[in-house]
């Protein structure tokens, strides 16, 4: 298994990467000193579709190992994101008699480890938990970094908190039974990698595009395992999104607006991320050649750049004011000076309608 | 006005304690560096009992300092202490555009600021709160020391945060308004912590008696910076509470089994950990002299050290055993060996039940 080690004192853990890994779950939770001292009643936080395809696998493990796992089920989507849903959980893991020295497992995509997280970070005032993220978006994005939380009404991930897993087990062979769609959707997220930190490997990307939409599984494991060691470090370094942490959601600002005004239904959060990455370099100063090299690569996996006729850019304005990263009223960017570096920098009002408007 | 600082490192912060000074509160804020780099939207969350005594004050004071405070009202009682009443503090918020630079000021008891700071602890994933607490009980003990949260039907404050405030401003005259059982109630707290920390402390408590009840307000300063400073050297040693902070909870573990089995609505808090101090000390190794000094005390000022009959101890021994310091369905307990110094010890079940059929 390949190592990512993501330094934060101590709430330190370890990334672990590998192919057809679910199964011995169990024994490595078991077999590491940090985990011998748990309670064995533990939970397992997942979705049907994925508990169907991977829950019994990650159940015997667990059981084997001699833990007494609950299974606890939430509705699969975006839409069950909520603190009721939360609250759920929550009822579970009580009824379930878990104690402080208790952990979860959220088995699953990026709604499932942000709410299992939550859950953790609030059951009894905090308790440990283990990603296992089976998605392509969690796999190089939500899943590490501690941010955790559930979305309301009138704002995406509006209530949550910082809380760390102390492990990230990740299997890469999950992706087989991961639809296109969503694959495709996740590599928005590996481009952003490249477009805030690593030209060259913006470059791997490009080239090796046939193995990575094959699955091969060395593709795989190299771009994610770069994304990881990318979004560690950035973490180490600003845990609580205070300063550098922002440079993660290049395409953001515009993209969680798209996904506001849109309900949530329209597009996945990297299709969202996609456009949002093209139209915000275009409120950059960066040479027009750089942008249409964005445009391309995004393109190649098969992404949409440009934003729908359809969608109000007076409703995205908006929807970007409430924006966790708006600081009284200013709107701010994470923006690209060259592919591999970029800044938040604040952007007239003005200027971000009439790029909107154009369509990108 | 005195103060007492809780060092904790970058999350360090003042108590400051006086007489008349609610109306100040607006004037300090702004002046401290900390908040000059706040943005001008805070919230006021406090309940219609204390919001008609002391909120326009507080409004008026952060106002004049160039603050624009929302006010956000909850209804006044433990029953409130829900998930769903801090979901609609965080909607307020939201609707209100507070800001990753905004604070919220916790105005009222003990109710009020656990949920107010949770509401702080998870709004876009944490922000600064301040704790002015109008009980006795807020101002020596849930004010202090960050935890924060929400009840849950299967058990009290089992869903919440650790999330210290940024400051607490202690205004004693508030006590004058306090129906004389709530402050009553809270003298339980002042006497736990003579019983675990300070055997001179728990002689002037007895000695002053007449001062304090008549709420002289030196002699109210008195106890309320002892105890704050208990507690702060406490919670500075154990934030999380891994091991020395759960001798706060001496008479916690019967008196929240209490409170569980009676619904919130028969006892006040301090009423049921006065009873809870009581039966534990029965379960210690100590003295029958000393034991008997206790329950003098705790009578002297009107509370009582008896369980009674009606009350279930199957139901509190089954109330017991979801608390979160048993562990692995041990039942623990923080026991004076003398006054002065707990212990947390386990004890068998059988003869924790004896003792509560016993009625203490």
């Amino acid at each position: 298994m390949e190592s990512v080690r993501v330094p934060l004192g101590e709430r330190s853990y370890d990334i672990l990467i590998g192919s057809g890994t679910l199964k011995d779950i169990g024994r490595h939770l078991k077999g590491t000193a940090f985990w011998r001292d748990s309670s064995a009643r533990t939970a397992i936080v997942s979705n049907p579709t994925v508990y169907k395809l991977y829950g019994d696998t990650v159940y015997e493990s667990m059981a084997e190992a001699g833990f007494e796992p609950v299974k606890v089920i939430v509705p699969d989507g975006e839409e069950y994101k909520t603190l009721l849903w939360a609250e759920h959980i929550l009822g579970k893991l009580l009824s379930a008699k878990l104690d402080r020295s208790s952990f979860i497992v959220a088995l699953g995509g990026g709604v499932i480890g942000d709410m299992a997280g939550f859950a953790a970070s609030t059951y009894m005032r905090g308790i440990r938990f283990v990603q296992a993220p089976t998605t392509l978006l969690a796999q190089v994005d939500s899943s590490v970094g501690g941010k955790t939380g559930v979305n309301h009404p009138l704002g995406k991930n509006m209530i949550g908190a910082f809380w760390q897993p102390s492990l990230v087990w990740i299997d890469t062979a999950t992706l087989g039974t991961l639809p296109k769609k969503e694959f495709i959707a996740g590599m928005a997220e590996v481009i952003k990698y490249g477009i805030i930190r690593d030209s060259e490997f913006f470059e791997f990307i490009g080239k090796n595009k046939k193995d990575i939409l094959n699955l091969n599984s060395k593709a795989l494991t190299r771009i994610i395992k770069r994304s990881c060691e990318i979004k560690a470090e950035v973490v180490s370094k600003d845990e609580r999104e205070s300063g550098l942490r922002a440079i993660l959601n290049c395409g953001h600002t515009v993209g969680h607006a798209i996904e506001t005004v849109t309900g949530y239904t329209r597009y996945l959060h990297g299709e969202a991320v996609a456009i949002g990455m093209h139209m915000e370099a275009h409120f950059a100063d960066m040479p027009q050649k750089e942008v249409a090299r964005i445009k391309r690569l995004i393109e190649s996996y098969g992404l949409s750049t440009g934003l729908p006729k359809d969608i109000d850019e007076g409703a995205l304005m908006a929807a970007m004011e409430i924006d966790k990263k708006a600081l009284r009223g200013e709107l701010r960017f994470v923006l690209p000076e060259t592919i591999g570096s970029v800044k938040v920098l604040p952007v007239k009002k003005d200027r971000v309608l009439k790029a909107l408007k154009r369509g990108g």
